[in-house]
């Protein structure tokens, strides 16, 4: 019987071992004292699974769940571990790394599949509630579709009707689902030579939702039992991916929802107001939530707000839902993932409306202890609690929707049950940073191409970019790794693109202003910073747009003098307290498309040496990138920073910085 | 260090226990001896991880795993168990539930897949290797997919190009795994009543990939976090792998190699003959195997067996391609899935070819040991040791591949190292019954339709119908709850059908035989069996095939006299020895179809009493059909039959069958 008091909350978390953030450890501490159990105590209370850390736990057929752990001590002789089928550790861990890939492919393609459902519906004109706000945006995508966007009448070239080219691409990016011949349209969206590298490997992917299926095919009982084969085909479902469902979701958005600009908004629970009536809006589609803007915006609601005595509607998001409002309208995150639960620890949430992914089960318990509604709004992400509400959303009456839900919160306003304490901690941020607007920012004088941005790296002012991405893990101190890391990167000139809960990090922590730049970058990365007026970091949005760096840094390898491919370039990739599937996705489209990649806490591949060492080593023959995972944050950022300098060395440019001798000198008396 | 030897053989097997073949229990003493440890060893010395039998281990994020073992004496009050995120033990266990659906329906629809490719090439001609062999099938199948077969030309209806036909199928068929609208066109197959109710529900598939894609996404980390909404989507999957993945797999594969009818064959290891070149092929997919056929029956292989010293090439399968091979040509089966290390333990195994799915990585281990040449022929099915030779298989110079194979295991007949022993064990049987055979030998006097069948129902001669399928299991003697299950079914009347490893169980068991009905069943069963001269258990195919157990199923609904839909009938449905992915999909195809299920051994749901009583009993409310698991093989038969009774009393026949006071009379003798 003592064992299964393991499972409940006994043991309570330590506030100021658990974050790094002041906010988050006030409501640990006040959630402790309402006996309202987070996250961050249940990590306290149960111990993960040591096999299962070690990926050789194989639970694919009912004569298991076989466990291979690594005995202590490591192997001795010939490793003769195997399941009841024979299944190696390899095997296994192959099986679980393709299954985590086709879980977050999975997750990234269907929500890229539902802006495209939503977006052919607006190009079908079924929906008034959408309509295309980035024409510009849907003309540069529409030649990736082979669509054109011109039209030959009587000799003169002549602008096609927009209505007929949102119709072709919707058409279009619809089929790639499940096209059944050919490959995605966007796969030559990447250099050339990367390209060739993948059609010569065979990891072309044939369709998104094909890739994902035949992993789960593969990865059944008896199927494939060669981790190199396994590794294959995890290659093309990530591709798949990053470059066609991410990819296809990104662009869409902005098409109807406008590419992000540079936008000021602030981020942390501070940002919430106890005079307001507080929506907060979790997940991961922008779908819904741009409804949801529209409508707290409406004078409608206001008035509403209003007669309920609230002084206004505040508006705050979590995990990449917020990111996705925050780089569109400037609305401000009031947390990352491992701070949702605290948001309605406040007192203050009014309504929490959620979406798909990342949302924990326990905020319906942790709701029922406060005033807070939450609503689910997405067929495929319920809760089985019945104080949840579910208001299924749909596309064709998304406003009515939307003010139902933000009425519901507005009528709430006054049941407020407990003190609101609102943490007063909050930080300033510029966000925003697309593909296109680097191009603005960081291009050249014409403002057309990222040479500029390529000349300081090659003269050295840039050491090298870095992509800073992922989630939160209750397992590691909250938003711990993702600062230091990036201070670290930042600190040595490496400019930092971040998307994500990492993103969100970034910005809680003051390092997505212009004015960090000066204090924490290294002269040559701040020289630049200071004088485009950006910050070291930039904010690229949610975990969808790690679409928008494989771009920008296609846009990169394109600009010319730092090799032809990505994986010549100077970049590395980071998750550093990555706990989703998705991140595992996202990490193997970046190894593969060339990108060094080093995850934080740990990666379920140390029960099978031999297959982690294919990810970690041998991947780099083969695609010039490599996966590798260092739990501690500052050994983590040196070794990108290594990767980075030994791309520089290729490409010959590491003898340019050594000639800019005032800067080294500067940086050493910054190092000092 | 202890630890590590827990995943070595070290405790032998009873080979008396392990099996209650002889041929079985004579090879695993013979590998003993010989040091080759088998996976009935490995049971011995592999304990299953107790939590993740229970269904409620989780391993969906880096978070985890996170494990909720059901406390010793039960819950007491509120059940507070909860993950990290919060999830609840319905939550994980429905979750690790839908990814068995997930994977179970992605192996059949991929293989599905597979043959609409091989058929899509034959339409278009681009293969001479393959044929349509059965134009009636490909006729009677084409109105199903809106396919017209007739023309209109001056105003007279003539038969349509048969080409044209099989191109306009093709295309349609392939288009059913990523269609982006409507509904798959098989799912009107089912009564109109049952296609109703999943309209109503809303669980009628969008396409076959989708649907597994949808679930991979919805058992990610935070998105449907309810079990009942994670079933639904469960019956998506499941159906689009019976009604469409795998039907149309069988049906194609009919139209290509050939409508099983009633043939007469032998099954088990002494099918093999230590004066020929032993080939076994194993795994499930015809596509390579027909072509095998073809070759070993060539004058120019015959005669380089001859050259080579071999009296002949003796062909043998194990598990579905096993069934493929033996329902269309008399391949005979030999063994079931648990014998394939066994088969290459008489030392006379000359070639091991293997396809897809249900292989043991351990057969690489075990040729090792002896001559024989294990060949992967399947781009998604390697194996990573070196002892393996890959031979990609490709439909385009298949007749190539095939005598590749063929000859490399005639050159090595001369090789056989250790002394040959074949136990001297094999029965007859008779197999081959598809939907279109069964309504020829017991359709009515018109032969046109499940009449008499039902006629037989009625009147109480026979019982009801049994459909008994599925795996073996390590985790129980070999064949025995099959076997027990299938006796005490047709002792009481219950005509079985069957399919995959349990058919041929019944096989090696002697069930398979006209001249078992008399011995073996209920004076009703066995006078309808020998009026007719079919046994009482009924060779359907392979696990593909359960789709003909769902056409059966509609043809009796259709005949009249039962009822108009699936859930109406006197029938129930069994997996006594079940153990992959593919069993959970099957099951969850046939409850949502309106059968009553029982698994045998055990179910991963005993952690989550909640989520285990939706699918043991709500189900039943929504779809007629209902999950159920009992490891006793007499109780599990019991319950079926009961179950029967229910049915027939619902449909007021059971005073029906008390007026056969005879027929009661001798059933009591022979149950006395």
């Amino acid at each position: 019987m003592a064992d299964e008091k393991k499972t409940k909350a006994v043991k309570l978390a330590n506030p100021l071992t658990a974050s790094i953030d002041p906010a988050t450890q006030q409501m640990i501490k006040r959630a402790q004292e309402l006996s309202v159990d987070t996250v961050f105590d249940r990590a306290e209370n149960m111990k993960p699974c040591n096999i299962g850390l070690q990926g050789t736990c194989c639970k694919n057929c009912a004569m298991g769940p076989c466990r291979l752990p690594l005995p202590k001590g490591g192997i001795e002789g010939e490793d003769d571990r195997k399941g009841l089928c024979g299944a190696t550790p390899n095997t296994i861990a192959a099986r679980n790394f393709a299954r985590m890939v086709a879980g977050g492919a999975a997750a990234h393609s269907d929500h890229g599949r539902g802006v495209a459902e939503v977006f052919l519906s607006v190009a079908r004109k079924e929906t008034e509630d959408y309509v295309i706000k980035d024409y510009h945006k849907l003309i540069s995508i529409a030649p990736h579709f082979d669509v054109a966007t011109t039209v030959e009448v009587d000799g003169e070239t002549l602008d096609r009707d927009l209505d007929e080219i949102a119709l072709e691409v919707a058409e279009k990016a619809m089929a790639e689902w499940g096209r059944t011949e050919g490959e995605p349209y966007y796969m030559k969206r990447a250099p050339e030579q990367l390209y060739n590298r993948w059609k010569e490997m065979g990891v072309l992917p044939r369709n998104v939702d094909r890739e994902i299926v035949d992993i789960m095919h593969r990865t059944h009982m008896g199927v494939d039992q060669d981790y190199k084969n396994i590794v294959k085909q995890c290659t093309r479902a990530a591709l798949a991916d990053g470059w066609v469902g991410s990819m296809i979701g990104t662009d869409l958005q902005d098409v109807m929802f406008g590419t992000p600009n540079p936008i000021q908004s602030e981020v942390n629970l501070g940002v919430m107001k106890k005079d307001h009536v507080n929506i907060i809006v979790h997940g991961h589609e922008p779908i819904l939530s741009e409804m949801i803007v529209a409508a707290t915006q409406s004078k409608e609601m206001i008035d509403y707000a209003a007669e309920k005595g609230a002084k206004g509607i505040q508006l705050g998001g979590i995990c990449c839902t917020a990111n996705e409002l925050l780089q569109r309208h400037g609305i401000p995150p009031a947390g990352t993932f491992l701070q949702q639960e605290l948001a309605i620890v406040t007192g203050a949430c009014d309504a929490m409306v959620v979406d798909v992914q990342c949302i924990f089960q326990n905020l319906a318990n942790v709701a029922k202890c406060f005033h807070t509604k939450l609503i689910t709004t997405h067929p495929i992400a319920r809760m089985e609690q019945n104080n949840v509400i579910h208001i299924e959303f749909d596309e064709h009456h998304a406003m009515d929707d939307a003010k139902r839900i933000v009425k519901m919160a507005i009528d709430n306003f006054e049941n407020r049950e407990v003190d609101v304490i609102i943490p007063p901690i909050k930080e300033n941020q510029v966000a925003g940073f697309s593909v296109e607007s680097i191009e603005y920012h960081l291009g050249g004088s014409f403002r057309g191409t990222y040479y500029t941005l390529n000349d300081n790296i090659i003269n050295g002012r840039i050491r090298g970019i870095a992509g800073v991405v992922g989630c939160n893990n209750a397992r590691t101190k909250h938003n711990n790794d993702h600062i230091e890391i990036i201070k670290e990167l930042i600190k040595n000139d490496v400019i930092v693109l971040t998307t994500g809960c990492s993103a969100i990090a970034a910005g809680m922590h003051g390092l997505l202003t212009p004015e960090s730049a000066a204090v924490l970058c290294g002269p040559g990365l701040a020289e630049v910073c200071e004088t485009v007026g950006i910050p070291p970091v930039l904010h690229m949005g949610s975990c969808v747009d790690n679409s928008r760096i494989l771009l920008a840094a296609t846009e990169v390898a394109k600009a010319g003098g730092l090799g032809k491919e990505i994986k010549d370039l100077p970049v590395a990739g980071s998750a550093p307290e990555w706990m989703s599937e998705k991140a595992i996705s996202i990490g193997h489209y970046f190894v593969t498309s060339g990108v060094y990649t080093v995850f934080g806490c740990h990666m379920p591949v140390e029960g099978a040496p031999v297959f982690k060492d294919y990810l970690y080593k041998d991947l780099e023959g083969i695609y010039g990138g490599m996966w590798d995972c260092e739990a501690d944050p500052i050994a983590h950022a040196q070794k990108m920073i290594a990767h980075i300098d030994k791309k520089r060395q290729e490409l010959g440019i590491d003898k340019a910085r050594e000639r800019v001798l005032m800067d080294m000198a500067a940086r050493q008396a910054i190092e000092g």
